[in-house]
């Protein structure tokens, strides 16, 4: 057995900011004391730091294919990257084949992470075809630790559920646990919208703002709202971005539904000022749902206060602007939609701590212990306490880094934040117990992490 | 040239109750006055009476085809009812047969009209196949004066659209003056939950209520008012029956949009109580919208009242019980949807005046003005003054009457108002200034109606 | 008996745009008509023209004593320059003394105008003392025509009611029929913010805008719907200039309470930029409710459409800026509260609809139709119908002006509007069948204008 | 030194539920750990049982003058009670006497408690008399750990404050820390209304509740969340009880405003049934805010859910029937207002989670830690935690109990819960390590109870 004792600095968790050591035996927290004279192998200073609970990324899409490319980050890279970042497990997307089993995306995705992860990981099923078959197999999902499936009222002919497999998916997460985790924009209209466009010869990655008009993202967040309340599930829509989508959520809590939704740190920081840089510049900005205008960054961060927004992931989903995001040059629609988070999240929202948005326990909140509580992970993750799983990051909210494409660790050829200033950095990660993230230096392996068997949401009121 | 003087009477129109005595000529009213001694052909008395613009019914369907069956009033018999009731102008629903033009469709209801209508009529037109072709074909209906088209978000495979298709036309209408006139269900929806119910067994009438779930109402009047809100045009949700349907409407209004809603008297006075009627009793209240619990009558009626529901029309489309309403015996999904009502629409009002929820010029707002506007059809129809046609309706507010298949006038074996004891009855009717209902008797003939060129929507803001 | 027709325009009423002939016979309409070859000692050219029925203004304070000084508009002056603007009757308000009675304050005002208008006037009662002897008036005043009562819950120590009077108000208020309208601010808070501002030498007239706290306009707003909720009473709500007041409206209408309210010409087209002009210019634009920042503008128009704005008044109240506006020099609490407007509410509300913020039958609905229904006078006010006084505007809406100091005709030194453009201009005004301004000549004489018995508030639902 | 551990439970916090042990060195919590085989010197076993923080009562008060007479229960008797039902915190309600000083009221009641407190105890101000000299007083207080004022919008010349005061105790608060505590209700109005009633003879407890309209309490609470926002103040509203009120709160919080709310367990399990119990047994149930009907129970709970409401407090203010509650027979404005329950908010709010309305975190947040941080005791209060003090209950949650004036330690002489069956019951109770009730015995002594300085609130954002 290892000991290890993290002392003297401020553990931060969702509920508490504690001066209190921390012990640890093996992969394990075991316990949490003032005064204790603990002994241990290794005992980690901790100072004038913050001493956190990894953080957990409720979305991300490691190699994954999208419009005839693949996402730039392997498992291997991109769960590094969120190491470096302070993440210490994700939840990422294993996607059912159009006309195949759920079971044959999920053996496919376990596959592709199985041995070579940095950290822990979990996946949600992507369900893009609901049927009787795939309504029957997610009972089983759920009892093998996969209790969420995302469907998308976005993407015809390609992802897209329309509102009788929305309610049957739905339907069927209210009796097997399942949780809905919703893409809500109107893809329909979209489409439409789109083909207008382009008539019209407005091919640059701007219109892709456009043409997602923050009207059906607030409108599919409505009825996917509605539809859950008709199934009588609880649904959790992913990377929202606009005020009006989130006016409807808040609606909907105020009236004590169940409705959730988490939103991004580039819908936070950045807005369609980028997404309308020179040139074609903007592509590196394309994502769905796509950036919104300056003045929506303020209502997003209100919702985080007032929990109406309750998670922060990255929607992780990198393009290289070389050859990927190219492929767009002359029609926006062809540019692959994603952008590169995985690695700054923590730090991202940690500035938000120093800009006054939010309290540092929030943000081990919607980073940490929301996520971890939401998709079956707490208390094992998301917080540090005596049983949970010993992923604790050591941070220094003194330090000043920026964030650059030279320093990255992501597999990816730019940065949505070039240049930008951020005071706070990672000291320190031990996944496990085991330290793999040292200052500078990265000292986990490849295949450290596991794949996490996930229990039921639990955040259901 | 023929002068009729109406003397004595109380005039009442959306804006005014004047006792003024009205001079017509010919077809149209040229002079109201006070004091004045005008000489005329014929003079009728009206004193103790009110002298009502003609009623406006923008929403029937005669002999309109239905799930394998037609409607039961024919276009001869449907408009001598509804002159029986005070009615003078109905706007009846021409529609496109699938994969074919809106021409065809519109001749084809012409023609069924023709040389058939007791009273004026005009038509919408239902785009039951929103393509290219149909959407370049709305301009020249426009022009012809059949300006409104009404889509289906409810019953797929039959007259459903899609969002896309729902946001084209929308679009088209902006450019052409076209109304949209929406039906609000969400079909797709609907559609599982019928299925799912007949699954179990649930075949009786009343599940009719049930799988039309009121939140799907809501959820199709809000994603409609967002399309036409991305499209800059204007709505108009036919037959709302559900209080958070008229939520989404009252919302729109207060943002400004041009977002208009009509309810009919059987959303006021019956309720899924008279869905439940033993036996299968309940299958002559099966319309969609369906009948909801009792309290949405008390939302609806405000809703009249602060102007955020603007028209009362009837959906006539009326079946019989015998041989009709029978074809869902054991499956309520093969009930014809639909009631008789173009006969008492007029005095139901009336009735909701002498029990004080509207005053009496709000009743001829809601059920000649407001739709003679809306439809393009103001000041032609929908008030008495100089210039308009003589459409007018002495009223006898304190005659009693009692309705029942025993006295109506429609062709159909069964009254929803069985029985049903009013205040308030027609006296006489004149149509472009003919007396065509004189006491009780009927003093018009087959093909006195003629065909009304309308202008566009006269209601915008 | 003297006749005359106005012939060959378009006569605008709240409901309906007619090209008619409008025969009047001594001081009332007494027909309108198409075709009719009526005869007439005067014959009115209306060609090109609308016809109106004339202004009614509901909102006037002439002569007004206020903080050691007295509005500069007598009766005389200023019901003459309401003709000049096509305004045929204003309701005035009559103070009740402190310590008095009602009788006693009204008698006083009934002296004042008696022989001085040029235009017919009724009044509305000021309770500036509420006990029971004041409320028992209540019923006697109602009986003889002054048949609303107006409350402050602004200026403590001098009009104020606390909430309990305001109450008893309300209540005796729905026993007898008065309506009750309200000054609706926070005062007791803002003398607070007042004497704060003072104490930090904030003493320019711009800080008159910021002690008078949007935010306490919205409550007290929201508090007397409230009250008048518990009394079962309605409410109307003057001056209304802050978007979050009409917020409270507009939700207290969509809950179909009987909650009104108006705004006034200056929150239209000015705001808090003009109150910060340079030196002590802003004092010429000092009322309370203050002009707010000019986003409010579009908020107001919007209110207008949507009818959760009634009516728009003037709140006529004009101080000179030399000798008046400057008692408020080194202390803008000193600054005498009120603006001249009685003469240019219908051209500036023309304006409104050329550029395309409401329409033309609107336009006479807010500022003719709405205030004489909600005032109990229509139909003898407001319209122009058979059996109304023949109060009437010949309005060229094509010839253009320029409001000014030089050619108003108000007993002001200063105009708001300075230099401001204008398209559309009243060409005549008749006043119970008498043409009093005859393009660019006054033809009446002082003491035309009669004391006018209002009947109770005919808007109630 | 003495150690105790606690083992074998399940240790719930507002944020976690975990099977640890916890060690407590005096007075203090030192450790949490799993496997660790730590000694003590005593040894709880918990297994089976909660192991809770104790539980914090915001809003009591103590022998408390009222109309003439004084709350039944004095420090010493009620703050055993509190301990007999797992509360090991109050915060009582110091009065600033009218006339004098806030240090004069702070003394007088700390002289009171001093050595007579079951349980530690902290003050709030309430403050009669806002004056210069009293607002100059609360940086005093703030500094001295007395870091909250209550005001009340009620009781006219008793305890009422104008807006005018309440704007400005907020702004003094919002500069020292101090948080605003507020009583809600239009008590000018509320005044009225109670003359009103008696002179038509409506005598009777249940009137009490009629007077007190709920639009009163909302309109109140609209009105102290708005003069907050103009103070840049927050503000805690103290027994809320009506729905509307709560609507109030949801939309300021939706607005990102620090508004919070606490309700009470006499709304959430009695109504006004209970006020018109026959004879005069409706003045058990007189407390102010008023009981509301049955259906605002649920709206209640939701919000609880919602978070809409923070905490869930007692204003434990017992009268005996005798002599007491029966000053107002013939007149229930004379009933003093004030019911007993301190004993039993931790019972009733878990009969709340065995009833499904919510869960048992937040059970111990609403009832443990919110009030603790809310009121700057947090984390030495209101948590289980290394560092905390250790105030520990250990609770059977199967256990059952029948609430009764025979059984509860309370000095009053009846229970407004008389009869009524609990699931769940306090085991153990330890107050800074030391154990006070042990099953069915009391173990402590009067004057175990400290007096606690505050820290400001916890909990802005």
């Amino acid at each position: 057995m290892s000991r290890t004792l993290i002392t003297g600095g401020t553990v931060v968790t969702a509920a508490d900011e504690m001066a209190v050591d921390v012990l640890v035996e093996d992969e394990r927290v075991v316990a949490l004391g003032v005064g204790q004279n603990w002994t241990a192998d290794t005992v980690l200073d901790a100072t004038g730091r913050y001493v956190l609970p990894g953080g957990v990324d409720g979305h991300t899409h490691m190699e994954m294919p999208f419009g005839g490319t693949v996402a730039a980050d392997t498992f291997e890279t991109g769960t590094r990257a969120a190491a470096w970042g302070g993440t210490t497990t994700i939840v990422d997307f294993a996607i059912q084949p159009r006309g195949g089993a759920l079971r044959e995306g999920l053996d496919a995705w376990l596959a592709k992470a199985e041995g070579n992860c940095a950290i822990d990981y979990g996946f949600h099923m992507i369900m893009s075809d609901v049927n009787p078959s795939s309504l029957k197999e997610m009972e089983v999902l759920v009892g093998e630790g996969v209790t969420s499936f995302k469907l998308f009222m976005a993407y015809p002919g390609v992802l897209y559920s329309d509102d009788g497999q929305v309610l049957r998916a739905m339907q069927r997460g209210a009796q097997t646990g399942g949780l809905i985790l919703m893409h809500a924009e109107n893809g329909i209209a979209i489409d439409v919208l789109i083909e207008q466009a382009l008539a019209r010869g407005e091919t640059d990655p701007r219109y892709h703002g456009i043409v997602r008009h923050e009207l059906l993202e607030a409108e599919a967040t409505h009825r996917a709202i509605k539809l859950a309340q008709v199934a009588g599930a609880p649904v959790y829509i992913v990377h929202l971005s606009a005020a009006s989508a989130l006016a409807e959520v808040a609606k909907a809590r105020d009236e004590g539904l169940n409705a959730f939704a988490e939103t991004c740190p580039q819908y936070l920081f950045l807005s369609v000022d980028d997404l309308g840089r020179p040139g074609f510049e903007g592509s590196k900005y394309v994502c769905s749902t796509p950036l919104r205008p300056v003045e929506h960054q303020a209502a997003l961060w209100r919702g985080l206060r007032t929990d109406d927004l309750s998670v922060v992931s990255t929607d992780h989903c990198p393009f290289c602007f070389k050859g990927q995001k190219e492929m767009g040059i002359g029609d926006f629609s062809k540019i692959p939609n994603g952008l590169p988070g995985v690695e700054h999240r923590m730090d991202l929202l940690h500035q938000g701590v120093v800009e006054g948005h939010i309290s540092r326990r929030r943000w081990v909140e919607i980073a940490c212990a929301t996520p971890a509580r939401m998709f079956g992970l707490y208390p094992r993750k998301g917080t540090i306490a005596p049983g949970s799983d010993a992923d604790i990051v050591i941070y220094d909210p003194t330090a000043t880094q920026v964030l650059s494409t030279q320093t990255h660790h992501m597999a990816v050829d730019y940065s949505c934040y070039e240049g930008k200033q951020i005071t706070g950095r990672v000291e320190a990660v031990l996944s496990r117990g085991r330290v793999i993230v040292d200052g500078g230096e990265y000292r986990g392996a490849k295949g450290d992490g596991r794949f996490q068997r996930r229990d039921t949401c639990g955040y259901l009121r």
